[in-house]
């Protein structure tokens, strides 16, 4: 860090993304990301859509919110678009937490939630999950602050029915309830159908897992207008035109022809529940996952042991060196080629 | 504002972009961007990187800042690139700024200063332009926080030659100037070349102007790698992707031919040179603007009455309900058809 640095963060911890390796060639299982590209229409109309790049993008996202609202039965003004997921949940901590409204999330989630917390110079609790690493709904009734829940859970992949977030809805009604739903369209249920019912729930999606589009960046918010509003001032005071012209383009033409996003979500699932049972055969552990991903365990690995072997083996997987899951591994769902060649060195190891 | 909205926000004004039309065809003169597109050769490049969507962006940006650190004699270590110039500002007030380390900025000058200083809770100065609108550089001596200074300066145009930014910097040893030259390169000079001569000085550009890639959402930032390092941790800590692949992708194929954007940026300053003159028969008065745009100012007219009458005829032009400048307005530099129009269009008023 620099003398001029503010001592405000001079013991920030920022978040580490996984490996994105430039040099080589790896079998990439490591930051969940789509094996299907998107569709060639996507591709079509961002290259028309490059002729109008001399001219800012529409800061209001106006006609994506226009197409992601009908298709979500909501109002465009129920949504605000963001540079990925990680945008709006960064909104959320600076409208929604203060020196009195600490964040409320579990002990093993997403780990950006802390580093959101530090930056924004607001107090976290961290509520254990339980010993199976489900979320006990009762642990969070009057939270004291806003409460972040991925749903389905990272790196977990469990699932909290919607009941549970009723429940927890229902016992805060004065904080907000973030569900962080970027693995909720590989086998989840949004809450989004709770929208009209809690004015309290936010719920933020991305298109960069089931819609192929993390290298794109775009992400939504939904909720009541009034949480949206504050959400808005905080894109309006940060950056305005957070979101591009191509991504805004890219998101429309994938919402039109949503189905192909979903077939390959479907599939993504059915790969999963194959890999899985190979996988146990094997003497892993493996979590019940609803995600793209699978969180696994070995008796004979520790997980930087596991992360390092298949590294040399040519295949990225990620670990967490953080408590509770230093045994463990989080593996994404890659193509069925890639997971036989996983299956293969697994087995080989 | 919702009710859940933090106290700590209870009184901020969120920035006003210029108006992005949706529905009808304006002549555009109201957001400085640029009248010629990026050349062919950007939009074959981002059609081919299409293909690669599904994965994320690399978070360094290592190509791209390979290409531009050679370009502007620097290395990569001196280099973040950022999702347009108006994160990198943020991330400067961000990690510079604090209760005790006020933002110190000209009383007119590019509106976002305020807004980033109220989003980050933290103070700020306004030190008033001299009466003809130029920097008072000994005014900036010791100025007890982070300097930032727009130059060419906005709305104004004017530029402070280089002298004067040294003179800020020698006199500021314990303090960041941050040098935001979003218009450097239509005739100002880049205090790039000071950077290995001052560790306090971070330099701030864009792609959305000189490079007509407004629509895509790239800037970057150039300092000594302490003060790179400082801003890294602000990316890490709140949205590490945030550069998309298409951007990065553009970004190095708009380098790799730059002379294209530097003959157009050398176009519109001969098509300003022109229009002033032009104006300046029909009486008006008019800043020595180094940038893409005039701003101008005609007893006949308070601003918001010339903005309203051209609205009527179909061109957009800014206005900023600010004080000492009320009586004027900002026009950014067309094409030269745009320009006639608009001659044209102030004759008949």
């Amino acid at each position: 860090m620099s003398r001029f640095f503010s001592e405000k963060y001079r013991t920030l911890k920022a978040y580490t993304p996984g490996e994105q390796p430039q040099e080589r060639k790896y079998i990439k299982l490591n930051t969940n990301e789509n094996p299907f590209p998107p569709g060639e229409w996507v591709a079509e109309a961002v290259r028309e859509e490059t002729a109008n790049l001399r001219l800012y993008s529409d800061p209001e996202s106006g006609k994506l919110r226009k197409v992601l609202s009908e298709r979500l039965g909501l109002k465009p003004e129920n949504l605000i678009m963001t540079n990925g997921s990680d945008e709006g949940l960064n909104y959320a901590f600076m409208a929604f937490c203060d020196g009195n409204h600490p964040a409320v999330f579990p002990d093993i989630t997403y780990g950006f939630y802390p580093v959101f917390a530090r930056i924004n110079g607001v107090p976290f609790r961290e509520i254990p999950l339980r010993a199976d690493w489900t979320v006990s709904p009762e642990d969070y009734a009057d939270a004291g602050g806003p409460v972040f829940l991925a749903n389905p859970n990272a790196p977990t992949g469990i699932f909290l029915p919607l009941e549970g977030i009723e429940m927890i809805l229902q016992e805060n009604p004065n904080n907000v309830v973030i569900v962080d739903e970027a693995y909720v369209d590989f086998g989840g249920e949004s809450a989004l159908k709770l929208l009209g019912k809690y004015e309290n729930l936010l719920v933020i999606q991305t298109f960069s897992k089931s819609r192929s589009l993390a290298g794109l960046r775009l992400g939504f918010a939904a909720g009541s207008e009034a949480l949206i509003r504050d959400l808005k001032a905080m894109q309006y005071s940060t950056n305005p035109y957070n979101v591009d012209r191509l991504a805004q383009t890219a998101g429309i033409a994938c919402l039109e022809r949503d189905e192909y996003n979903l077939r390959n979500a479907e599939e993504i699932g059915k790969t999963r529940a194959w890999v899985k049972t190979e996988m146990e055969k094997l003497g892993f552990q493996i979590t019940d996952s609803r995600a793209n991903f699978l969180f696994v365990h070995h008796s004979a690995f520790p997980g930087s042991t596991l992360r390092d072997r298949l590294r040399e083996r040519g295949i990225l997987i990620r670990w967490f060196d953080q408590e509770r899951i230093r045994d463990w591994n989080r593996i994404s769902i890659g193509t069925r080629a890639d997971m036989k060649t996983l299956l293969a060195e697994l087995s080989a190891l």
